[in-house]
């Protein structure tokens, strides 16, 4: 009888995209399973490889722009419309990310989500209905107010004059002027894939969780995290919208609170986003297993990275689901409770990481040949 | 239905013992199937761990002897009396190993299989009734004629002098004086575990293929062979036995050859004999599943190494195989073919061989889990 095998896996990141995955996972299946059917379901879970995960998935069109980078800087940044040519899909830190930043130019106080919002210009250019938006991996603390800015939006100190980019100009902020925001937001929804928990401030807010691994000093966080408060309690005031405590606002240095602010945003689960545009569900409809996995596999994989989230949809149907993975960390007992029924590293020997990344596919395909050997 | 587990398992070189392998294996498995039967049969191929596995695995008892090292300096050599208390194993490596010798100090023209032949006499002193004996990793080059004279034979110059042991003073070796040999040898069968395959002499003798890891160079691989072929013409002559061609003789610098010539002795592949005297067919019959490994799996395997033969002995039976490995090499797909069902790698992630060697009893554990997982 026929077997039909759902292959989706997350990018195993530096070595693999996911469809790449998936290729090499239908190669060792298939030598077991000659006449299996294959459906590839590239994932991500809102982070680095959700464009490339999303257009592959739907046959979509990548595309790429020059929009401003964090430190004003101009980059080349990608994006993707999906299949269904009306749902855009953008990682902010393709224009605003972490990585952009030489590690001796790290600087929060004047990093900008402005590129961000160039981007999201891009998809209203492409007529895009509804945007998918990755937050994850920001260099930068603004409270997503250049993002804003880019949008039409002025923020203005006490002299009517444009702020500085950057979460460091945020105490003067004393005016928000949207009346020339971009008008065709109104029909645009924002669908916003992040860790759906910090707030805006305090300290389990933006400044003071990932202010300094974008470069923040003390003294910094405390500045940032108090011109947050600031940018809250103006917004509160001018716009009556009450943004300071509502989970996730804090994502992506406020971003998540920006793009609450200023356009129709939702915040979802990155997987859970990712689950639904490439119509995961459906897909595992009669299947007789999914494969899965990620570049690591541990403990963490249960608050909402891929593989969690495809087991919990192949669950919903009672499917076998499979994980393989390039390191496989502590504590992934409590994975075999959420649906996943076995993990396997692909490893085949004792070696450095590079040469590791290097052989991805082959292991890949090797791992899952042997797994199916066993089905 | 309650499932039976075997677990032949070789050692995990430098990690773990067979036993050690099993323990992992068992502890893994049984979280899946907790009321399963599992039954240990820890194993090895002849060379390095057979003495340990074979006590392990019959219950037997290990001792351990001073002899005379490869050098002529006192080792402390372990061997072993199994379960039936009649059969004796000992590993040649224990007294005239490589791996006794300093780097800077390796020289097969002086170095003696004498140790050898002490541990051999320690067995008869245990009244063993047969005496399997590993020759693997030696660093001798002597045709076993140290090993001979520690039993009682005397080779003699022509002045009738004793030869200053190792294969260096072979060529002038005039006559060989049996008449003194431990008689007890009569009724007792030597189990020779070795590669059955290199003649004593010639390019594929024993001097030129081993003669350079033992510390050889070009001239003294020329010499010790000159000797061997030498020493074979005198026992010829003297003893009417032909050994020169016989297959196995030049395993272990021609320690085969010695053991045939001298005692009562049977060249077989190691793993063969560990599985005849671990009692491995009689252990699978109604078995679900054989789980076997070895530190490492690669095309070799297939030419004697544990996993294959564990393989070929439950095939026999109709019984899936799985093994596991450290190291998962290349052309492994040959052995899906010999019985072994899936092999799959234990490393969970990228690293030194020094770090994943200490982890090998949870990394064991936790692949045979998720294995079971798939049953």
């Amino acid at each position: 009888m026929t077997k039909t095998f759902v292959l989706a896996p997350d990018s195993f990141k530096e070595s693999m995209t996911a469809k790449e995955v998936c290729i090499a996972m239908e190669r060792g299946i298939k030598k077991v399973f000659p006449n299996g059917k294959f459906i590839h379901v590239p994932m991500a879970d809102g982070g680095e490889g959700t464009v490339q995960s999303l257009v592959d998935a739907t046959d979509g069109t990548l595309y790429s722009a020059h929009v401003t980078g964090p430190l004003g800087n101009a980059v080349k940044a990608t994006y993707g419309i999906m299949g269904d040519k009306e749902t855009a899909v953008i990682e902010m830190a393709e224009a605003s990310g972490i990585h952009l930043v030489d590690k001796n130019n790290k600087n929060p106080l004047i990093a900008t989500t402005y590129g961000t919002g160039e981007l999201i210009i891009e998809c209203l250019n492409k007529k895009a209905k509804r945007i998918i938006i990755g937050i994850g991996g920001s260099a930068t603390n603004d409270g997503g107010t250049g993002m804003a800015e880019a949008l039409g939006v002025k923020f203005l100190d006490q002299y009517g004059n444009c702020l500085p980019r950057g979460g460091g100009s945020l105490n003067l902020l004393d005016k928000i002027d949207c009346s020339h925001i971009d008008k065709r937001l109104a029909d645009v929804e924002l669908l916003v894939a992040c860790d759906v928990t910090n707030p805006l401030c305090g300290e389990n807010g933006a400044s003071y969780v990932f202010g300094p691994q974008k470069g923040a000093t003390k003294e910094m966080v405390r500045k940032l995290d108090q011109n947050l408060a600031h940018y809250a309690s103006v917004v509160k005031e001018h716009l009556k919208i009450d943004i300071k405590d509502y989970p996730g606002a804090g994502a992506a240095g406020g971003l998540g609170a920006g793009l609450l602010i200023f356009t129709k945003a939702v915040l979802k689960k990155g997987v859970d986003l990712v689950i639904e545009y490439s119509h995961l569900k459906e897909k595992i409809k009669g299947a007789d297993f999914v494969f899965t996995g990620e570049g690591g596999i541990d403990f963490q994989t249960q608050y909402g990275k891929t593989p969690y989230g495809v087991a919990k949809a192949a669950k919903e149907q009672h499917v076998k689901v499979i994980a393989i993975a390039g390191y496989v960390g502590e504590g992934i007992d409590v994975l075999y409770t959420q649906g996943i029924d076995a993990i396997f590293g692909i490893i085949p020997q004792a070696g450095s990481l590079e040469n590791l990344l290097k052989e991805g596919t082959k292991n890949v395909e090797r791992t899952c040949e042997n797994i199916a050997r066993l089905l």
